[in-house]
């Protein structure tokens, strides 16, 4: 089934990429998002524009939302000009953003009561593999979900991961994955500022620690922004104040301590508050106090 | 210069391969080991074993000292039958141990005191590197001292990172790493504790985040320990309650702080007490309340 007709709500760095790799695969590709202009420069390429969401809505049966957050969502769905009442029965809104996963299941029967179908997709890869239509997905869906979205999956992501039958775990392990994430950022700028304080070169300890069994993922990629003085936000200091955030609250909800996950949390917050909150999360390392990060001023 | 006489003091884990690659290497090699039947096993394979560090020192002009801390470096040096006293002026003693970078600068300056030459020289990489001669070494000496360590340098090591040219930068960037090592096992340990308490499947969490930016090196090392539920140690527990106390009382001469690395110190303690000192040091997994570990009866 080439040339399915798909609808994407939310053409940033991440939905861009998702919606042009949806086209480059043969669908016919709707977007809405809440800036017209980049709407209508994806409409140029060949796509079709629209205002709102519940026009676009009329013609898909499958609806890929790649918002910020929760909130977000509803308002796609159920705000004005929402798509939900526009939706026909049986077709399926893929929810691609970091959630709750109590509210993503919450989501899940709210709209099966409309006679919708729902998927619990987070994402993540960042925008270079989105425009490469190579994401991970981390999904759970009803069966009948999954089979009308296979070959729009296919198309966006490298990986789709089925972690179960109903919404939510596709939610808990991008939390999870979010929790490790947020630890390992602000563990890379603490050792790099330490490395800072004690004089060390900085761009020695960044070769040694990504050749050793010291290195994240993320180490390797942010403290290269650090390295360059390079904050220009590709995921900024507040998508952890809330990511971390959501964390912590899912444990909460069953009374489970997590001491690293909290003290990040403390860190990103310090970072926000000081002044860095729409700076590249790297900026984290700015709380360290009694050193010169490179490229700043002696 | 090939056969060079070397002595490697220390035959564990690390120094066992060490000695190995030396002798592979084509050099002559002598050992000596608190466990004198390890020191004896070692000699039936083609080096010499020596009861006591002083007799080893008398025939190299280069010593390896693969012992634990810093309390047994000093026992190998100062200690009854101790090297230093035996050991030809001019010749080097290269100490691989994990230190604070102070004592090790002093330590330097000691042997100077003596005649004697000295590389700060703290590695990584396993016993199974070591035994394949690809162990990584962060290193800092003066250039006399790296001149007569080069050949068996290159026998024992993949990479030498030469990151000052006086003792002290070795072992900061060797405590940095272990900082990172530290806090990035122990979120590990957080991350699967939480997806557990969640109801994750532990194999499709460890899948997901291997394939994600949440990775670390420690993560997929590690929780793939947890999940065959093997605490057979590599590394201890205990290991990091002193490596992470080093990173500590680096970081406290000169009042840094250090939010991260103190909150997983705290968490590899109470797994010490808890009576997990001698597992693996993944077994800081056990802390965590209300969770049913992989292999653990219910």
């Amino acid at each position: 089934m080439n040339g399915q007709a798909v609808g994407v709500i939310g053409l940033g760095a991440m939905g861009g990429g998702m919606a042009r790799s949806l086209r480059r695969a043969g669908h016919e590709v709707h977007v809405y998002d809440v800036r017209p202009e980049v709407a209508a420069a994806f409409a140029e390429e060949g796509g079709t524009a629209h205002g709102s969401a519940a026009p676009l809505a009329r013609h898909c049966q499958v609806v890929v939302s790649v918002v910020v957050n929760a909130a977000q969502t509803e308002a796609v769905l159920f705000g004005e000009q929402g798509c939900a009442a526009a939706m026909s029965a049986g077709s399926v809104f893929v929810m691609c953003s970091t959630v709750d996963p109590l509210w993503s299941a919450a989501m899940e029967a709210r709209l099966e009561a409309l006679g919708l179908l729902y998927v619990d997709a987070p994402i993540s890869g960042g925008a270079a593999r989105a425009a490469a239509g190579e994401i991970t997905m981390m999904t759970a869906a009803r069966p009948q979900a999954y089979a009308k979205c296979e070959a729009l999956f296919d198309a966006m992501a490298a990986r789709v991961y089925k972690l179960g039958d109903r919404a939510g775990a596709g939610s808990k392990v991008k939390i999870i994955n979010q929790l490790l994430a947020g630890v390992h950022i602000a563990a890379a700028a603490e050792a790099m500022a330490l490395g800072l304080r004690e004089g060390v070169d900085p761009a020695a300890l960044y070769d040694v620690i990504t050749h050793s069994a010291g290195n994240s993922w993320m180490f390797e990629n942010r403290m290269a922004h650090v390295l360059a003085a390079d904050y220009t936000p590709l995921s900024s200091v507040d998508i952890f104040v809330k990511d971390l955030g959501l964390v912590l609250d899912m444990a909460r909800a069953s009374k489970f301590p997590l001491p690293l996950s909290a003290t990040a949390h403390q860190m990103f917050m310090q970072a926000s508050t000081a002044g860095h909150a729409a700076e590249d999360d790297s900026a984290v390392i700015k709380i360290f106090p009694g050193i010169q990060l490179p490229g700043a001023q002696s």
